[in-house]
């Protein structure tokens, strides 16, 4: 490499941010070329999408543009949507030109897994854009002005399949939300029906099972109903098959039942696990010392052989460590291990409750949602500093 | 009859409210029973529904409460939904339980009337009440969003069936409303359209063409498209069939080319035109002295024999009029012929341009738009006084 190496990130989720500001920092001027490439000109915080899908917050709280998160004298920023990555070429293809590369980072994101469920795909909609919660905003408030016209009872059911973490964010927030929708639309409250279904037999998987019946407690009390370890059969234009053949007619069907990785990484050549490239301990592709993996895109492994549940948390860590270790090649310095280090975990129930284990300890209701805002809150401070702090915290 | 006679008053809306406030007015306590019957426990501005049907105006702003508007002393309200007459029997049939009545006022209002264009009923939106005008509302943030989802750009034209008063002021709106969503939407404003559609020979027929062209060059302004004497030939559901057979894929159609009377009223067996009952001078159905017929659901004709357009403005004085007949009938006083006295004319073109012509004067610009405003407003103080100005007035 006689000149100056050319480093293409894609994606600016979690892990393509925390990548391109760590590099600004770690790179003198004109060490190496950074390009970053996003479908969109803004990065979305996904982790407070189930707020504005509902309605409960406003879009631009859950958006930044990333011209006001790179310095434009460092970093290059394309607004394409990557069609192919040629591995052997050393070449990212996008929807308009292409761009060359030494170093590669895919953050790309994840796509919605729905395990092949008949209708999933065409009629469910999803948490995972910008585009898409705000579909699902308009929708519930569609559904209620057909009600309010055609009187089809249907409209006023709201299916959420899948109870994890994303599903019972939402849910939480739904059954916050409807209530003040009803009163604007003249609709009973009573007339509402909110029921999450998740085929596996407990909601929240793989956290406190404590935690997780104080969760489904708060939540029956908001009028949300559970059908739990039920799968969900098919998905149907209005409606889902659900269990044995049971058909619930419904208005609105959300799937946050699963994520896997991006076609495009696959479509690369890459060894993958449902979508996901299996990390290195640096991070990169097993055969590819140039390509890394990070958040949605990789899976990685915890010292038991498990793979980590993708969240933005490891997503943001591994963004760090592989800007970290793509300096670290140009200098020609060793590469550092990445090591995930658990801050711990919340999940929202609405206004004013929450579950959350930090450090072993469990914490729930007003306590919790504190720390929900407060964990929101550091992220916009990492990523954006006070100013982000101040245009798009939440602090009420 | 030796008993208190009842008066029921179907219809709450402009020519229902002023019978029954006027007869609050004209009768003394115990005089009279009257009972007024609506659908909803609101009367709707049928005038501004144009504004909160594009998004420019809250729905709140469109309604009022009808227990704020009647003295509940001394008129009966009952919220229930006219199935039939049965004139003979001097009984109406709701849909729970059923009225006798002395005196009956029919004011329910008119229907949307298609002309037989095929689909149009099935797939077309309509402005004529407070549920028909949120679905408008939300309908088009549905397509802008569904947009963002699918790329379809047939979801960014909007087609406006029947250039008058109605179509003309709502158009107006949408021009006003969509670049503001665009920018909400993160869509390019020059890719959305507005066409509006008139088969007659003008738009605003009957009224001045000196002030229909300013309108239409206003418009045309906004980014309007007008198509003029050219029908829509069927009505799809993803657009129109115009003219010789040229299809508008668009995402949202909205007929307002024509009202009709009401179903209810030929069903009673009452001579009709267009679902219309003709009117004596008096304003008492033909054959049935104690039917009286005021706003949409009645034909009056002018000193020179053509009908009188239905509108707000004629509904008002025939509700005061009638109510002012019944009390005279009570009393075995003579009845008062109708006389139409009319105001002027205004028509909004969105924010700060209408046209008017009053007391023969023709008015444009920012001055007919204050126009209109106190016209609305001078409404709000007719039938709610000074509080009603307050709470429901525009003023900016």
């Amino acid at each position: 490499m006689g000149s100056i190496p050319k480093i293409v990130i894609l994606g600016a989720g979690y892990g393509g941010i925390l990548t391109a500001q760590n590099l600004q920092k770690a790179l003198r001027h004109k060490e190496a070329e950074v390009t970053l490439v996003n479908r969109h000109d803004y990065h979305y915080i996904t982790t407070h999408l189930h707020m504005p899908a509902a309605g409960t917050d406003s879009i631009e709280h859950a958006r930044v543009s990333i011209s006001g998160l790179i310095d434009g004298s460092r970093v290059d920023f394309v607004k394409s949507t990557v069609q192919a990555i040629k591995l052997d070429e050393k070449k990212v293809i996008l929807d308009q030109g292409s761009l060359d590369f030494d170093y590669l980072v895919l953050g790309l994101g994840g796509e919605p897994e729905t395990f092949g469920i008949p209708g999933m795909l065409e009629n469910a909609l999803t948490i995972r854009s910008i585009n898409s919660v705000r579909l699902i905003r308009d929708h519930i408030s569609y559904q209620l002005a057909m009600y309010k016209n055609d009187g089809n009872p249907a409209r006023l059911t709201f299916v959420v399949g899948g109870a994890g973490f994303t599903g019972i964010e939402f849910v939480a927030e739904l059954a916050d939300r409807l209530p003040i929708l009803c009163r604007e639309y003249d609709i009973h409250p009573q007339d509402i029906k909110i029921i999450n279904v998740e085929a596996a037999p407990t909601a929240l998987p793989g956290f406190d099972p404590e935690l997780v019946e104080y969760a489904m407690d708060v939540l029956k009390g908001k009028g949300v109903t559970f059908r739990i370890g039920v799968p969900i059969k098919e998905c149907l234009a209005d409606g889902v098959i659900i269990g044995e053949g049971e058909k619930i007619p419904a208005g609105m069907v959300v799937w946050t039942g699963g994520i896997r990785g991006n076609h495009v990484i696959e479509e690369a050549g890459l060894e993958v696990m449902r979508g996901r490239v299996k990390a290195d301990e640096y991070l990169r592709a097993p055969g590819h010392d140039h390509v890394y993996v990070i958040g949605d895109n990789s899976v990685f492994m915890n010292p038991e052989g498990r793979p980590y549940p993708p969240t933005a948390q490891i997503a943001m860590q591994q963004g760090a460590v592989c800007a970290r270790n793509i300096a670290a090649a140009i200098h020609g310095k060793e590469p550092q291990k990445f090591k995930f280090s658990n801050k711990g975990t919340v999940a929202s129930l609405g206004r004013g409750e929450a579950v959350a284990v930090v450090g072993g300890r469990k914490i729930k209701g007003w306590v919790a949602a504190q720390l929900k805002k407060i964990v929101d809150i550091r992220y916009l401070f990492i990523i954006g500093g006070i100013p982000l702090v101040l245009k798009k915290g939440r602090f009420f």
